[in-house]
């Protein structure tokens, strides 16, 4: 048997050879005939190394063309933050995050411009809808769904996810009002008021709110840009308190873009299984994946402890208001939760969806999205590194992610960033201060900005004057 | 000064002419004009007079024809049933309950049927939710709406309370999923696990399986259908017990029908002050009602603490999932809750409604249904008297609501309808057996039947079907 597989082979020899830019950035890879004949090797073992060197991010293969090299993003650091680990607290955060809500402002620095073209997938979804609508026989109006949600969704959802590795049912599916819809009724499903959940730091402040409102503990974990939750400080924490849960976003968090590598997810289900733990995995960005969409951490499930929870707002349209959970152990209990906090969901929403997603057009829009996200992502660091020559040190970190709607920056440590809300937003620009990531008042000198929004004239002088407004009174 | 007014004089002998049937059932009552010079008095008081007659659901008016004598339903006793009281106990009931939700057969025995046409209502409304879908300006769908809700719809709602004598303001409002999501806002806001919350007996399902989830403890205050919640029965509990909140349906109770007398309300009002209740209204059959709109129990709140919670399922449409809270004195927590639960509501669908409500599509939609509700109402009533022979005796007592969906259905006290489910079920008929409307299994032997649907040929034949299978089982 040979040390290693040929495919392995192939990649490092590959691989080397992009370092040496033996194939430039932008370029076309040899094509998968040529490099069968050069190397001798099958068809399947040329796509098997391509496909990986794409799963790594370093090439991407282009429909008719073939394979590519990626251009790298302008220089940049990665962030060093990883939180800090406190004793498990009660939860209480500004009004800053109502204040964002309120303005619509989550992932635009200028969101009364919405100025933006509705994609061309939106408008296939819109007229999905609308057909949807049109084509409701009878007096259907006058029924609830039943409260799993629309048969025909739900089976559109399994389908999704077993291109990404899991093996589920239609039936695995409730239908919600969205992802923190779904993270709520899991809360609600497998925790008691006063329980301690394990969250990444920084770690995504909708999460922090509700677990404030719920009356839940919250341990921060550190949680860093490049590998997500540090997994042996959670198992540190496990060991000094009586963690009940873990919400972790194993695909691109927010805000800090991570993406977890299997190692670390092998082990947080080994630590899930031996402390009986509950973990609910927030896969909301997979599908924004730039090069491709990680399996879920659902996935590798054993022992049915992992509650999935998704919702298509950050993939198509946060209008829908439609999300799912797979709810494992705690399933029933979640189903008798929607039901009575809100009896049913939209029979003819979730049935123009699915025929949006039957049809082809959702993986059409997701495509397109990745191409202009990662074009966003890249022109945002590059306007960042342009416009904000003061506001910029030698301690500035960029994160580089490849998925999610977001880039998480680092300025010097003396600065507060939570001081210059109400100063951007005189200029009407509305930025994620760190701190609303945390619930210690941590990462108070780091930013999430998101490239959700092309960056046309007025986004690009609101970022500049942003960078003003960081210099001065930071 | 005169004794009585002129509209009451002219009331009096009005109602004296249709207890003589001097206008028998169906006729015309005199013209406006007639009565101004027969009787000597202004047309605004005969005006006054007519309208209290149309209130109390003895007359009618037709636009461009005149007042009408409403025919009488057949004759009907009205159920006796008033639950019980018994110490708050935990909530644990039958999975009969999520059984009907999921068979969408809250109200209708035939639920494979859903063979009706859509009304015009429905058809006018995707109409606007179409166009609503389709003049959604740039790439609105990827922001969120704001927590409260799109201020069009709300500042439509308050428009609507106004005429109902309730003068709010758009600011009032926060849309949500529905009104069991309303209700499930309202007592996250103002209970703790395991307060005493109080409820009408018999009671509406969805609000004693939410007390369950929520762990809160139930009483039960018995319930008549002719005025609701016994307020001396409610009152004798608060000095046994301290209640927390009060959860009531003033207009057209599920399942008794029942219309709360302006007496009753009051002192409602004054026990919630005077022991600092939470008031909870539950208004979503106001809008159904035959011959008038009730005012909201909130339009009397003087100390900010009923919280109005209402949707659009009983009176437009199951499948929109939209309803509202005001939550008075607990605006703020359940804005708060609406955010960490659900993030926003889908803009659009709320602006085509919007849209539906100010093109006047709502207000013509009501009058039309209102019309159909009460002559399926009588129907059913007719329909029961002459197929269930053997099933009715001289206890049988049947409630004649002037709202809501359903009529209640009290038969000799040793039958239990529960049994009854599941050979219903075989026969493809679906049935809510009284005791769904209890924690404490009283109302056994009653039923409560809705009439939201046409009596078309197949639901007659399973109603007739259905009064086979009570006779012999129950």
């Amino acid at each position: 048997m040979p040390r290693e597989y040929r495919y392995q082979t192939l990649e490092k020899w590959l691989l080397k050879g992009l370092q040496e830019q033996r194939w430039p950035p932008g370029e076309r890879l040899p094509s998968v005939r040529s490099l069968c004949q050069q190397q001798q090797v099958s068809k399947a073992t040329v796509l098997h190394a391509y496909q990986r060197l794409e799963a790594l991010g370093l090439i991407e293969s282009r429909p008719k063309a073939g394979y590519f090299v990626l251009k790298p993003s302008t220089e940049t650091c990665e962030p060093r933050t990883t939180g800090t680990m406190l004793p498990p607290r009660p939860v209480s955060l500004s009004d800053v995050f109502a204040d964002i809500m309120g303005r619509s402002a989550a992932f635009d620095i200028l969101p009364d411009l919405k100025a933006g073209e509705a994609s061309p997938g939106i408008s296939a979804l819109n007229r999905c809808l609308g057909r949807a609508l049109r084509s409701q026989k009878g007096d259907r109006s006058q029924y609830y769904d039943q409260p799993a949600g629309d048969p025909g969704l739900r089976e559109q959802l399994a389908l999704l996810y077993h291109r990404r590795g899991y093996q589920c049912e239609a039936d695995n599916f409730c239908i919600t009002s969205g992802c923190q819809n779904a993270m709520f009724l899991a809360l609600m499903a497998c925790c008691q008021k006063g329980d301690i959940v394990a969250v990444e730091s920084p770690g995504f402040y909708g999460i922090l709110q509700l677990l404030e409102q719920l009356e839940l503990k919250v341990i921060e974990i550190p949680s860093s840009p490049a590998t997500g939750m540090d997994i042996d400080a959670l198992e540190a924490a496990i060991q000094q308190w009586s963690i009940r849960a873990c919400v972790v976003t194993p695909a691109y968090a927010t805000p800090s873009g991570s993406l977890m590598p299997d190692s670390a997810r092998h082990k947080l289900l080994n630590l899930a299984e031996n402390h009986d733990l509950a973990i609910i995995e927030d896969d909301i960005y997979a599908d924004t994946g730039f090069v491709r969409q990680p399996d879920p951490l659902k996935a590798l499930d054993q022992s049915n402890r992992v509650i999935l929870c998704s919702s298509f707002s950050k993939s198509l349209s946060r209008d829908l208001r439609l999300g799912w959970i797979d709810g494992a152990r705690w399933h029933a209990r979640i189903l008798r939760l929607k039901l009575v906090t809100q009896l049913a969901s939209s029979r003819y929403l979730q049935q123009g969806v699915t025929e949006f997603i039957r049809d082809g057009g959702y993986r059409s829009h997701l495509k397109r999205q990745r191409l202009e996200l990662r074009q966003n992502r890249d022109q945002l660091i590059q306007l960042i590194q342009q416009q904000w020559p003061l506001t910029l040190s030698r301690n500035t970190r960029i994160s580089q992610p490849n998925g999610g709607l977001a880039v998480w920056l680092e300025l010097d440590s003396d600065k507060d960033i939570l001081t210059c809300y109400q100063r951007a937003l005189e200029e009407g620009i509305i930025i994620t201060p760190g701190s609303l990531f945390s619930v210690s008042g941590q990462h108070s000198h780091c930013l999430r900005l998101s490239f959700a929004h092309h960056w046309d004239n007025k986004r690009t002088q609101a970022l500049k004057k942003l960078g003003q407004v960081l210099h001065h009174f930071a």
